[in-house]
């Protein structure tokens, strides 16, 4: 029998959820190992979050020129963008935080940073490498990659994901955006506004995984307008003329010179050889696990970040990680409550999706509430007066259920209407809010009076947002 | 004795707040009046949140040209600031504010709507124009009017207030602003920002009626690099050279086409003549008067708006209307609960006040949190990355008391924190709530985290944003 390493814990993967569950983990034992054979960096610094919000951001400043003239700024048509430069102040931004992300965790360690892939040989044990390691807990992190079919890869480096799209080092004359979820809206109307002649396409007939009806419609109308988006068809492609790849939707066609990839991450559970520790794979192809302790079944293994492809978030997967760290190294696995659920497309209009989702509720039981943003005085004021927002609430007691909005500033309303649905508040009491004045934070305003009223609410005497002392 | 008119309600004053009370009064009675011999349109769409919105997101817009060669966007150095085109624009703006306005009040109203100025005679009698009226309840919301002493009104037209500035057809050269307050800063940073050669006076140390120390000179420092701030001495004004204006102030002095006063507003008061209707002025000025019924002392009259002098800001006036607009019909006056203070200065970046007030905390009773933004990922990948953010929370429970903060996007946070304290949240609350990635919000999480370390109210075992279930 070859040597073991014996330790308390194995966390496998040194993205963000394998960090957050180390620093747990770190609190109660030095005897771990983090192994990791791939990129070092985090996912949301390399090729998520980070990048695709500095592509946003260009994108943004120079969208605005189309504002200038109305506004009296004389100069707008002589903008362009350079694409070397623009794609180098991306990566400059994105090499920043992973310098940070490393600097912070990998950089500094010595053994227990085992920069290879691991394998399990049965329960609690790993093959590490050249390494066979027999830890007390195992916290799987190891994050997910771009699903791209096997008969698309035969195009090489004309098939992009977000693991090569930060890559480039010139922006494409043309490019096909297929599978328009948050990576794929996002990303296809940054290099839209950037010059590069987007076509975006998606089986489905929503975008942004949007299902409340009405929200769909008014995103797909507004971002439509950018860019043409064919929905509802799958997706193939075949070689074009002149090096060009030909990708069809139903009985439309374009001919691009690159094609981005965004029909979702699979997670990287393949290599783990999971059946050696009797773990069986479910429906999803992901191992029964509890959210609230992380845990896989009963065993002293742990799940955490993207690979279990539950919420693929920085905040959900830094949570995950420190309970799956904090529960590797207790007696007994401690369960801890999940967040309400946030998810911001950072689309303009953002994209934003929080607490139960349209399908999850029970019409009969829910009133809606909606608002457009055409007559918002601050939204008419920046030029950004498009968009909807709708509020699920509960009609038996009035609480806020959910809201689905696609809007300017979108982020901001989302974080202020989750953070209400945290605290289990009711329309009236929201009604009652100060709102200030002229703010994107007033497009709620109406809609919360509204649905005070439809539940009769609010006093016949008073108006419903004034509480009597 | 001539013929009187008898009503129930007269209310003084066709701005926002006696606009707002004349929506509750018309609930219970079709027996009033409307007096106002001023200008329509209210304060707010006229010459205050709207046009002052509408110069900030230009000079916003053309600012962000500065950051356009790192983004890689060629050009910047091209555009201009077209400064008749960017004026009509604000007016064209502020113009469909104001028909909206009036569109859905004065406009629709018959012999209801009086367009003279007020004056008592005696409790419960006015003389408005020729007519006497006898009113069972009076509503004053007569707004306010800038300051301008005496010695200056004699420069003429090179003296501009909030009046004249957004009839402006050109842009000046060069303009002197007095007084620092949100009015001065907002104006002044962003006609600075349309080419405008600013020197920004105030006769206080602080600016933006910052009274926290650090945030104040935060502020200060960031402000201060885009135009010369001169604080802690009174201006002087007199003529200069070829019809410029020569300000003082200290030993320094500059000569200027324009000099915009913002040294305050004065409650139009004056034409009242409250002493026929025994309402006497206190220390400020003001008729004392309940914050919650709006009512003057025992007497049948009520005071809204920004001629109380207490919260000159839209939503305050709209509630304080409401307020007097229903006690003016009821049988006896109600008293209703007042919103958590929340002051915006829509300056970049944001100065935002909510809450109690720094000069308002016993230090000894309070623990105070900070951070920086020169870090946070988003505000650096925005080139925004500058500000300072302090909370304040109380020591025996935790509860946030209050907020100062100079920050990107600051009016969105500072709607956050001001609902978390109208829902008496923890700072161990707080930390519980998701933050999203990478988002502003963010800039919270360590301020409540530290806070929360600060008060030990988290446990030794877990952190503290983790809740059990």
């Amino acid at each position: 029998m070859p040597t073991e390493q014996l330790v308390d814990v194995a966390i496998l993967g040194a993205g963000s959820a394998g960090l957050y569950a180390l620093g747990q983990v770190k609190r109660k034992t030095e005897n771990f190992v983090l192994v990791d054979g791939g990129e070092l960096g985090t996912t949301c610094a390399r090729v998520g979050c980070m990048p695709s919000k500095a592509v946003i951001q260009i994108a943004d400043d120079f969208h605005r020129r189309a504002i200038f003239d109305r506004e009296g700024i004389e100069g707008g048509d002589g903008l362009s963008i350079l694409g070397e430069e623009a794609l180098e102040h991306v990566q400059d931004l994105r090499d920043i935080f992973v310098d940070k992300v490393l600097s912070t965790s990998t950089d500094d360690m010595g053994e227990e940073f085992i920069p290879e892939y691991a394998r399990f040989l049965e329960p609690n044990v790993l093959q590490v490498g050249e390494q066979r390691i027999r830890a007390k807990s195992i916290v799987i992190a190891t994050g997910s990659a771009p699903v791209v079919p096997d008969a698309w890869k035969a195009f090489g480096e004309r098939i992009l994901t977000t693991d090569e799209i930060f890559e480039l080092e010139a922006l494409p004359q043309s490019m096909a955006v297929i599978g328009l979820g948050v990576i794929g809206l996002e990303l296809g109307q940054a290099f839209r506004r950037l010059g590069v002649q987007i076509t975006g396409i998606d089986q489905l007939e929503t975008i942004g995984h949007l299902d409340d009806p009405e929200v769909s419609q008014t995103a797909i109308e507004l971002i439509g307008k950018e860019m043409p988006l064919w929905l509802g068809h799958a997706a193939t492609i075949r070689e074009g003329d002149g090096g060009k790849l030909a990708v069809s939707a139903g009985k439309r066609s374009v001919e691009v010179e690159k094609v981005l990839v965004c029909i979702g991450r699979r997670p990287n559970l393949d290599r783990l050889a999971l059946h050696n520790a009797g773990i069986a794979l479910n429906d999803e192809g992901i191992p029964n696990y509890n959210p609230n302790t992380m845990q896989i079944e009963d065993k002293p293994v742990f799940i955490a970040g993207d690979v279990n492809a539950d919420r693929p978030l920085l905040h959900e997967a830094a949570d995950e990680g420190r309970i799956a760290g904090i529960n590797a190294v207790a007696r007994k696995p401690v369960a801890f409550r999940r967040k309400t659920p946030l998810f911001i497309t950072f689309s303009d209009p953002n994209i934003v999706q929080l607490g139960m989702r349209y399908a999850e509720l029970d019409q009969d039981k829910t009133v809606v509430g909606s608002v457009t943003f055409g007559m918002l005085g601050r939204a008419l004021i920046m030029g950004r007066n498009k968009g909807q927002l709708r509020l699920y609430a509960e009609k038996s007691t009035g609480r806020l259920l959910g809201a689905s909005l696609v809007a300017p500033h979108g982020e901001h309303l989302g974080h202020l209407l989750t953070w209400c649905i945290e605290q289990n508040l009711t329309v009236q009491q929201m009604a009652r809010m100060p709102f200030y004045h002229p703010v994107i934070e007033e497009a709620i305003q109406p809609v919360v009076r509204d649905l005070v009223a439809q539940l009769g609410l609010g006093s016949e005497e008073y108006p419903p947002d004034l509480e009597l002392l």
